[in-house]
């Protein structure tokens, strides 16, 4: 098995690092991650600038390529220009900070699976719900294990899996949900502040720990101590609208 | 009408230029727009960075708010810092650029009016679909009539309206067509080039303009002449795997 693994907190964070360890056991795993931290990209990719790639090391040896873009031009680098063989399977992460609910939408971690589902190949993105003291291990073992049912299962075309995993020791984690994206809003606001040169700025901030009712959501999951796997795709078309919509006769 | 308006091309982009124009026609127009081009940001949103505020004229007169984020960062200021009262609409573009297809998801056009969508806000995304000698006036005269027409009629909580424009004057414009994201995916690849130092960097490239046969889609309608009016919403989940993934019976 061909395994191509990226993520958006860079090539040198402590996730990724987890995730190839983990992924050795399955199958050939080439990494190319972006060279720096690229969180909350969105789905970006680089159409202004050329991308530069380079070697990286890690513990004095060769761990993969460093590209200059975002986790979506790394799987398109990898496949297109990079690899010799096409990937068997895309991981992304693991990322320090839960993809869930809306979050989805803002993922650079996502956005990296969901790059490698536009070009036909069987993605997960992987997402560690903390952004204090991680244990990557856990979350590392579960995706290398959701791989290997990926070399006897088949996803539908254009679906790839959204991983989130708590951050508690396998041991007390309650169990695996097949969850659907929480509706949930996170309560955001901004902090308005003044710099000592008398000029505003601003922080965004917020509540990032909503509950939910909805007992199948990934939120919902998360919250009461469960991996939740989070089956997604990319037609955002509401097909539901769609008659109602032509209702309205639009005209020029 | 409280019209709150934004885009990825960039403050003082002709595109939003003439979108606040038509708009003026139609309501109390508050500009907030990226200081600088955000293209292919995706959904992004900028959260390890403070965010700055200017403001911007043009033709010598106030025409609105600049801010150091993205598309997605100024829908969210406009709304929870910047415009006294809550808009009733908000729209992002005219872009530079068509958002069809897969573009969807790198847009940081649709992810303006997305973030709208997602804060309760009936939201609609306008692209005028050439990179050359852009017309900017019937995208914008459509937008401004689709505002109106929203005065009358209501979009389902969470779905907004990504319009598409053919670069033509009204009059060889073929008409209006309600479509769905079309499922055709651009053939791009990597340029591989050596700079003058001896070192690689590749350049992403591409036919962007591949045709589709499915005559409901918003590339055909593009392509046929027609303005596309696709109604996109922002829950990702596949409902129709969950089921089969659920029988899958995943383990820690």
């Amino acid at each position: 098995m061909e395994i191509l693994i990226t993520n958006d907190d860079g090539i040198y964070a402590e996730g990724i690092g987890a995730l190839a360890t983990a992924m050795k056991k399955v199958g050939n795993v080439t990494v190319v991650a972006p060279d720096t931290q690229r969180s909350a990209v969105g789905h970006a990719i680089t159409i202004t600038d050329p991308l530069r790639v380079t070697t990286a090391k890690r513990n004095g040896q060769f761990f993969g390529y460093a590209a200059s873009g975002t986790p979506a031009d790394c799987v398109k680098l990898g496949i297109k220009a990079l690899m010799k063989k096409r990937p068997d399977l895309v991981v992304s992460g693991v990322n320090l900070g839960g993809n869930q609910a809306y979050n989805i939408l803002y993922s650079g971690t996502v956005s990296g699976a969901t790059e490698g589902a536009l070009l036909g190949i069987p993605s997960i993105a992987v997402s560690l719900d903390t952004f204090k003291n991680p244990d990557f291990g856990p979350a590392a073992a579960f995706a290398a294990r959701l791989a290997g049912t990926l070399k006897k299962r088949k996803l539908p075309a254009g679906t790839l899996l959204n991983v989130n995993v708590p951050n508690l020791p396998t041991s007390r984690l309650k169990g695996v949900r097949v969850t659907n994206q929480s509706r949930t809003c996170f309560n955001d606001w901004f902090d308005k502040r003044t710099d000592p040169h008398g000029n505003t700025y601003y922080w965004m901030t917020g509540d990032y720990k909503p509950k939910d009712p909805d007992a199948a959501s990934d939120l919902n999951a998360l919250n009461a101590g469960y991996v939740s796997v989070t089956p997604i795709q990319f037609d955002l078309t509401d097909y539901k609208f769609i008659t109602e919509l032509q209702n309205w006769e639009l005209k020029l």
